[in-house]
């Protein structure tokens, strides 16, 4: 592949295979952009209904249809994104990028450029409640996150083809490593899961019935924020463990290295030093808002 | 004191002796309520903008006016109470109770009782970001927590004095001793802020200053929640964590052997277990809101 044959950004076909709630949100954007979009879904009602709700100019079931775009989003569940890539391979020209939604880059990232040297990890950070093609609406992306994470043999104009559309949606565009996405996505959206899923379960191992009843009666707004996340989709929670173990693990430890040293402000009434651990908490937390 | 001796709760006049946000608050709904409410405040501006207000029908800045009360509620900041409390025994006839606004209630609530046997511990679990007699408002109570704790030696009669105030209030009222309150706010309120203000230090200890910078421009509503109550007022955290000590340790302790099962899950892989604990956090957690 050279760069010129790249065509212009106004000429795109897009491609999407996986028209849930991330896929179907992008090719409503995408096509109120004026690009044409075409759809790949497993099941063909997914395809009459991303037809009929004039989500996709074009859909099907089969990956051969992919073969008439420029720029396809990888947009299965995670665990589907590097087999996805492996046979999209079979029918793209070698000009076509591809690019995929996947909440953790490292693995995902490495193995697809193998597949397809074209590929260009992306992650847009956005979400609903609601899954599926129904919950789709246009505009999500817009002031949310979009990170994209080339490594050091992804091609230039391969990247800015994905940040340029990314822009386009709206989206804050940063561009990372794959490791550096995933150690901060460790820090601030998995680590919370699991020691806010703990304070849950600190709670409900109380022995006394008593003091447990006691503890949801007075339970308040701060222990309905910090344990939120905790009690959140444990499939997601745990595929997000699976995924990005090592970071996990690595922030999980750093993690409990700062819970020892507030314990131990505690143990020993270094109420002084534990006062200055609160407030530079208090300080810094506003850097993360 | 003879029980026949407490007046029919409509003739009672009550006593606030520190009129911050607690004290207004309440000043202000029983006021509402038809009781004559006296008021002490340490400065005389307080005392006048009270009365001013029209928050109290008497105010000064001496004890002295709790002569004529029938029940005291002790609004200090915690580290004052018991000091209080030992004051107000010079003034008061036998027959008047005393009752606190205290967030933990195990030593103030058996000092107070060795000076004054008519007290009895309390804990209406409302509040605001602002503090002191200006931010007072009407019904800051209603539908809200109202702990009454007493210890063997209570007087019956006193501890309902109490509850038919904190109903009258709109609280819901739940009666528990001490200790049980101190394990269940432990646990639901305090370790909350240690666990939180925990994690806001492991993303703060980052080395990578790519990294760090990135998560702080990921970190999104989960991070926000989660780190909510750990950005919260240090002093606070501080003193709860002192008058707590010793829950707050258990709870702490219990928290770790949580988390290090959490990491245990992880570490082996152990997908089902995780997932299963996730699962029960989610739940469980309604339970708590």
């Amino acid at each position: 592949m050279s760069l010129t044959s790249i065509k212009s950004q106004a000429n795109y076909t897009i491609g999407i295979v996986g028209l849930g709630l991330i896929g179907g949100c992008l090719a409503l954007d995408l096509k109120r952009l004026g690009y044409p979009v075409y759809g790949v879904a497993r099941r063909p009602a997914t395809v009459t209904a991303a037809l009929e709700q004039g989500v996709v100019t074009k859909a099907g079931c089969d990956l051969a249809l992919m073969a008439q775009t420029d720029l396809v989003f990888v947009c299965t569940p995670m665990a589907l994104i590097v087999p996805t890539v492996k046979k999209l391979a079979d029918y793209l020209p070698e000009s076509t990028v591809v690019t995929d939604v996947g909440s953790i880059k490292g693995e995902i990232v490495a193995t697809a450029t193998t597949l397809w040297p074209n590929f260009v990890g992306g992650h847009p950070m956005a979400g609903k409640a609601e899954s599926g093609l129904d919950a789709a609406e246009a505009g999500l992306f817009r002031q949310r996150p979009y990170v994209v994470t080339p490594i050091e043999t992804t091609m230039p104009a391969a990247v800015e083809r994905v940040v340029a559309i990314a822009t386009q949606l709206g989206s804050q565009v940063y561009t990372s490593t794959p490791k550096a996405h995933d150690r901060a996505v460790a820090a601030i959206s998995h680590l919370p899961v699991m020691v806010s899923a703990s304070l849950l379960h600190t709670c409900l191992s109380e022995p006394d019935a008593h003091v447990k009843t006691l503890a949801q009666q007075l339970a308040s707004s701060g222990f309905c924020d910090t344990s939120r996340v905790g009690g959140g989709n444990p499939e997601l929670g745990t595929m997000m463990a699976q995924f990005n173990r090592s970071a996990l693990l690595q922030a999980l430890q750093q993690y409990r290295h700062q819970l020892d040293t507030v314990i131990e402000f505690i143990e020993a009434e270094r109420w002084d030093a534990l006062e200055q651990t609160l407030s530079i908490a208090q300080q810094e937390r506003p850097k993360y808002l």
